[in-house]
């Protein structure tokens, strides 16, 4: 039985426990919400040792950070120093998206070595392993697609992020209405081409039976991608992006009536002011499915910083509904990321996830902020760095300039506020 | 004449022209915004030789950098480093807010370096040299405290935080309801230990109109400083809060009576759900005046990356009406900022005032962001990289990783999706 299922029998699972003991809700609330569709826990079957979270309504906000090889740069050492990096930081997922290099060796190395769901797109793999073939991405047989899929299933993967809703009506679509940047999703234009090429319906769409059958078996989640995400500002919420969210949630209720585990990738580039209608259709549309989010990224022009630029539109889309963050690093744009950018990415989407978890009102969240409040009335500098997001750099930034009485700090040094009130 | 005074006469100066250049409006209507106190430019006429930057309605969100020594930091250097990094990150306004070491050197080195507006909040000098005297902070005299603002005045200051608000009726009000962090504004703290050692109301309160007199000579902007600004999220939109701000409404009437220009300085510490509320009351209380905030920092518990945090709130803050905003670095709550603090701290509120200027419609915003995308639609590089709100750090970040094929980057290699679609 999945997840879904179990919770459909009235079954509490082992990882419905473990789920309601992190979140500080009962079993039978995360078992309730799991019935509804509302949250899934990413667990495969034959992923044995990760600690389970659930995604989804009344949980605090997650983070995934992607990791994996690039056809430019291919060291597995660095990635899974991205992987160690990544949990140390706080997230709780990472999604192995190499396309360099052995490909099985990667994902196998980091499923072995997470302690945290992994996610992958395994379309990459297809088509990479097409072309390595000597045969064009665009004659990859449906059978291979799908061949990769099991492949990423039985060993292990929690989550596969599938692009079933790219169509030929939702390309027409797109087309018609033109777009600045066109695609930029991988699996995307991967699929478009092969579509284009072949004059055929999209594998995923036209056999989405057999990939639930499939995903059923491991208890693997679909994460429904969103191929169509805007690649810029000005492409957001376009008929091709909303016609494919219209067919996703079509695609959610048939995963739920053959008792798969789905959630929703969503954009992408957006404006401030169109995220929060982005957070409301989706809902809508997806019937309360949970909603992965990349970013979103508010504004285009900051290459370098974009660990920040979707710090901003992840907390609003977080605050409106949004239940995963998939991070963005200050490298996005410019080239794959380092480890210290993975560092950066994640923290930056952990304090997305928590600023959102404060405004929607998620069990603990507004405690651990009144605690660390408490903690600087009372000058109690120890507290402060104990309850800090990241206590190292906390305690190295103010150790490199220790103010001369303990008690404050060297911006305000004698003339501490908080000093002078307390008296 | 102040600009106001000029503009309710009808008359354009050549700041109006400057800036309405600058923002690609006609001088006309940056007239009519300053006629109706929306739009303020604020300019010493001691201050001679800086470019003139509008803050208000339907103009760009402007950046300020708090900079300044501490009585535990004092190098006039490596604030004059900081004076020059803000203004090349795009800080249109610095504050000296120094508190330590010969605190009249350092204000005039920063306004003679300066080549943008320039703030300070004199209350702090005063209360310094107050204690330099042996004199206890609570026996300053009215007298020490308005001679600061003329000298302040004199030497061409720009903008001065004045803490008018804080009345005795305010702290009655605020300590009624209690407070996880009390008062955490500096200036607040030594008038209200002023107040309650002299048993009389705040002397900037008393004495309001002979300080818009004092203004009106100079030109000289008050920013009426918000000494209840809350210290953390539990805090925010308190009764003390609200009842200054309605305060603060007042005093923008009587100096729009006069002829004096006047800002509004707010929050601080404000979760998510309460910032869009923050900048209605504002603009309603103070009848449009321009808003000037501090943050607000959304979370209390990340330490080291509160210009995160606060980029993050200063987006929603802008997007909903805020005009200008404060800089936070990295190092708030831990630390004096150090050069690169401050760089950091500048970008991330760039980032901030431009995703709200996108929002809320500013003209060249949405432009700038469509050539951006233009630009990577064409894989045209140096054009992104010239685009980028900080070029030197996008040209590194990519050429740290160069791709083997130039026209892409090292994220995705020959998997590019933009090269795939394109064709």
């Amino acid at each position: 039985m999945t997840q879904l299922e179990a919770a459909r029998a009235g079954i509490i699972t082992e990882e419905m426990k473990l789920v309601a003991k992190d979140e500080g809700l009962t079993p039978e609330e995360v078992r309730d919400g799991i019935a509804k569709g509302e949250i899934i826990i990413p667990k495969n079957k034959n992923h044995r040792h990760i600690k389970p979270y659930g995604i989804g309504k009344g949980l605090r906000t997650k983070v995934n950070a992607n990791i994996g090889t690039s056809s430019d740069c291919v060291n597995y050492e660095e990635e899974l120093e991205k992987l160690k990096v990544a949990i140390e930081a706080g997230a709780e997922a990472v999604m192995d998206l190499s396309t360099g290099g052995d490909l099985d060796k990667m994902r196998r190395l980091v499923l072995k070595e997470s302690s945290v769901m992994v996610g992958t797109v395994p379309i990459y793999q297809a088509a990479i392993e097409s072309r390595r073939k000597g045969q064009p991405v665009v004659e990859m047989s449906k059978e291979e697609i799908f061949d990769t899929i099991r492949k990423h299933a039985e060993d292990g993967v929690d989550f596969v992020t599938v692009h079933c809703a790219v169509t030929l009506e939702t390309v027409e679509r797109m087309e018609r209405e033109g777009r600045i940047l066109g695609v930029v999703s991988r699996g995307g234009a991967f699929l478009i081409a092969w579509m284009k090429h072949n004059k055929k319906e999209n594998p995923l769409y036209e056999y989405y039976d057999e990939l639930l059958d499939m995903a059923k078996e491991y208890d693997l989640v679909l994460s429904l991608g969103d191929g169509f995400r805007p690649g810029c500002i000005a492409d957001a919420t376009d008929r091709g992006q909303i016609q494919e969210l219209i067919i996703i949630g079509e695609l959610v209720q048939r995963a739920w009536e053959k008792g798969v585990q789905v959630m929703v990738e969503g954009p992408g580039h957006v404006p401030l002011q169109q995220i929060e209608a982005n957070m409301v259709l989706q809902k809508r549309l997806c019937h309360g499915a949970p909603f992965y989010v990349l970013g979103p990224v508010v504004t285009d022009v900051a290459p370098g910083y974009d660990h920040i630029v979707s710090a901003i539109g992840g907390a609003i889309a977080a605050w409106h509904g949004a239940d995963f963050l998939c991070y963005v690093t200050p490298s996005e744009h410019l080239r794959l990321p380092t480890v210290e950018d993975v560092r950066e990415g994640v923290v930056a989407a952990k304090i997305a996830a928590h600023a959102a978890d404060i405004a929607k009102g998620v069990k603990g969240a507004w405690e651990w902020d009144l605690e660390m409040s408490k903690a600087r009335w009372e000058l109690d500098w120890d507290k402060q760095i104990e309850l800090a997001l990241d206590p190292v750099k906390a305690r190295r930034m103010r150790g490199t300039r220790p103010p001369k009485e303990e008690d404050v700090c060297t911006m305000c040094g004698e003339y501490c506020a908080i000093k002078m009130i307390r008296g």
